[in-house]
């Protein structure tokens, strides 16, 4: 869509309730990454604890600069002094909550303009966990219903943080019985790419937009490219959706899948059998 | 959000029963910016009769190279012979009719492929008209409530066509008493500006992202650069929505809207009285 040439940075969305006790593996991986200043944006959750908490955790795992930035209404969101430490960070991670409270508070200020040029031109790393995740893509799940068969009115979509394009990401994803309403997105207009992620797993995805999975559950893609037909036009509100030519991935830890060609792989370079 | 240097056309909206039989001001201006070919995507309506009178009105206008492309399923979107067609064309237009069969038809197809990369790249004019003018944002109203007041459950999105990024765009919108649904989509997240196209009239968008109203009745624009709070995240289903700070411009024929600086005129250039 955008930025051939420039320096594009990660997206990692995290499906919630990643391992904050044991080895941290996802926490740590993103870490890496960024080597550097990670900014923590705790503003989709209701709770002063969130941001600290996570502050302590990557301090543990040796990150040196990282602060909470503490913006929970949209003048906040202009305070100088955030955006300037914005502006220095390598990485920036959002909490859990409320995606609502993310678009609504964010949404068209300063610091979501100041997250895409810098994801899209300077590399900055973007990680989000569970509503932090479904923020990170141009499409927002806001809400919806649980289980497994699309309907209609399943699904309720906002406009997100646009860092990311032709996708929507869907979290706690085997935890919470989403497949239907991730289908049902899908079914509205199959341009866009369903990434539907468990708990304690994630998708690093790279700035080339292949992403590799890391964690204890997996991620769920829904691929429309071949889809044949669909009856979303036609049926009325709560019926079953028809979807013919649907493809459907379950990757787990380590395995991959490419953005661009929508080809997936069960490991990616080493090619074992799955763990 | 991308394409600097590319040559990009011009994205009309317009908010259905344009005038057929009179001045046809609005569909003669878009013939005039296309300046030769016009391809027809007839593919929101269920009517074949459709297609066909749009070449006739095309033709009466002048235009001697127009053709309806009868597109009503997802195979018929990658015929070479349709897209060698597109690939000729300087004019698209998107008749009206039901704008979820425009994304689930067109959706991911190589159709909508090339009207992006040639509407951003070669400067090709895209026109929708009722549905097709609701297609042309990267973010759709699929259907929704009528009624003044926003709602949090008012309005159903959907991935669009993805032509024009950072807008919404509703049609019919006085005569279907559409503000409460074009204001709940924004209160999901202010970084789209809403905009608001009645009947025979519309808003053509040029390729610096300003745009001026041509037509008999208005287009509404409803701006959220400025909103300091918002309320989406937090009410009940069916609950009316605090917005505070929202900006609204009623423009009539004559007048702009730079969709960058947000910046409104009665009139442009001339800056005479509103007719």
């Amino acid at each position: 869509m955008s930025s051939e040439g420039n320096h594009r940075g990660f997206i990692v969305p995290i499906g919630g309730a990643e391992d904050k006790v044991g080895e941290r593996a996802i926490l740590r991986h993103f870490a890496e990454i960024c080597h550097g200043r990670i900014a923590i944006l705790p503003t989709a959750s209701e709770s002063s604890e969130t941001g600290p908490r996570y502050e302590r955790l990557f301090g543990e795992l040796g990150v040196q600069d990282v602060r909470s930035l503490p913006i929970d209404e949209r003048s906040g969101a202009e305070d100088p002094e955030m955006l300037e430490y914005l502006e220095g960070a390598q990485g920036v991670f959002l909490t859990g909550g409320n995606q609502l409270r993310l678009s609504t508070t964010l949404g068209g200020t300063s610091v979501t303009d100041l997250l895409r040029r810098r994801h899209s031109k300077e590399g900055l790393h973007v990680a989000g966990t569970s509503a932090g995740a479904a923020f990170l893509s141009e499409h927002m799940i806001a809400y919806g219903d649980h289980g497994p068969t699309p309907r209609s009115d399943m699904v309720t979509l906002a406009a997100g943080g646009g860092l990311i394009q032709r996708v929507i990401i869907d979290q706690h994803f085997r935890e919470r019985d989403r497949l239907g309403r991730l289908m049902s997105a899908i079914a509205y207009n199959p341009r866009l790419v369903g990434i539907g992620v468990d708990e304690d797993t994630a998708a690093f995805i790279d700035p080339d937009r292949v992403f590799r999975v890391m964690g204890s559950g997996a991620v769920t893609v829904v691929d429309g490219s071949e889809v044949e037909h669909l009856s979303m036009d036609s049926v009325g509100k709560d019926s079953p959706v028809s979807i013919i030519g649907l493809r459907v991935h379950v990757l787990v830890d380590g395995g991959s899948f490419d953005l661009e060609s929508r080809t997936a792989s069960p490991r990616s370079v080493v090619g074992a059998q799955k763990g």
